[in-house]
């Protein structure tokens, strides 16, 4: 399929939606930068709109190409409400406050993702299977197939939603404290940087000695990343 | 002002936008547990509705009894689409990967509060200077007095917004794999907790020498919290 997206270098289409006005300079509808973002955090926060009011529903997602997915129980108010509706799924991921020698100059170093599109409900099994391998093996390469099978009772009680990308806009800020021109006012400045990371694992409960965990995720706990 | 806020024993009322569907067992509107998760979370997710579209917008949040404020600057397209409007604010830590035997049983631990309201434009200035000390308060006890203060230029570049939290959900997952009937399919199972701190302070170029990291942060760091 991968040959059918667009190049990543071309950008997002810039629109009145997904314009960056405030800190212009921070934002970019470049694909790379957007694809980035959304894979480097499995967390997003989906908004969607029933009857008029907003929602902010907190799930994990996955990416293929231009495509978008996220999933839950086949039952869920949440994704009935999205499906075949405008929806805008944000990443943020906080590298670090910000600490200036002012309150205004205060901030955050972040990345964060804003992507919308339509959700669109997978409903060919083939692809739906697919997707569900590809949520697991995205965060545990090499998972699935040691996995005990799904069954169809299983696929059927899980929905998939897939939306593609129609537009995007990354926004970073890396950086030290912009407030050089207080320089020497007498108050420490700088960043504290935040880190996520994976701690030991904890073993099921009752979990024969002679399974031990896949040396996958203990590399996975030892990168110090979280995916 | 305390004493005038409900007693937080006393629970959000349950209505059809906040009633916990999907495994009620998870959720609560107890006003504990969710002030607990606002409080344990700096960033926020902001949802709210432009011509009819949804947009989730990641930002710093603060709690005062059952206010959430949160700020940006006065030019702000999603500051202003927010004010006088229905408002979903959504924080969410990941606790966890729960690692099934089957990919069906596959969870997160986490903690998540939707909280639900009006936003409203703080424009008294006693009460606007009061809530922006508060943020810097809240993140860093003792920060705000040290700073230089903001002038009048800088407040009136900042807007801060208040909602009253007129409903509220907390879901919360913490615990093992609930795939007791499989245990004894050959896989590792269990718990990969997800956790953040704050790396080493990383000074703004230029400190004088005499300028140390004060120990409030340097506790913050220690603590192994990232508030």
């Amino acid at each position: 399929m991968a040959d059918q997206y667009p190049p990543p270098t071309e950008d997002y289409p810039t629109t009145e939606r997904s314009r960056v006005r405030r800190s212009p300079k921070r934002g970019t509808h470049g694909r790379a930068d957007v694809h980035a973002i959304l894979d480097a955090s499995p967390l997003c926060h989906v908004g969607y709109v029933i009857n008029g009011a907003p929602y902010v529903t907190p799930t994990l997602h996955w990416r293929e190409g231009e495509y978008v997915y996220w999933h839950g129980s086949s039952a869920s108010r949440f994704l009935r409400a999205a499906e075949d509706m405008p929806v805008c799924l944000t990443c943020s991921i906080m590298d670090g406050y910000v600490l200036a020698r002012s309150a205004f100059n205060h901030s955050v170093n972040y990345r964060s993702a804003m992507v919308f599109g339509t959700a669109r409900l997978v409903d060919d099994p083939d692809e739906k299977n697919h997707a569900l391998r590809q949520l697991i093996e995205d965060l545990f390469p090499g998972r699935w197939d040691n996995l005990r099978p799904m069954t169809a009772q299983e696929v059927k009680a899980t929905s998939v939603l897939r939306m593609e990308i129609d537009e995007a806009t990354a926004k970073v800020r890396n950086a030290p404290p912009g407030d050089i021109d207080e320089a020497d006012y007498p108050v420490w400045a700088g960043v504290l940087p935040i880190r996520s990371h994976l701690a030991s694992a904890e073993t099921a409960p009752g979990m024969p000695d002679n399974i031990e965990l896949p040396q996958a995720l203990a590399d996975l706990i030892a990168s110090g990343r979280i995916r």
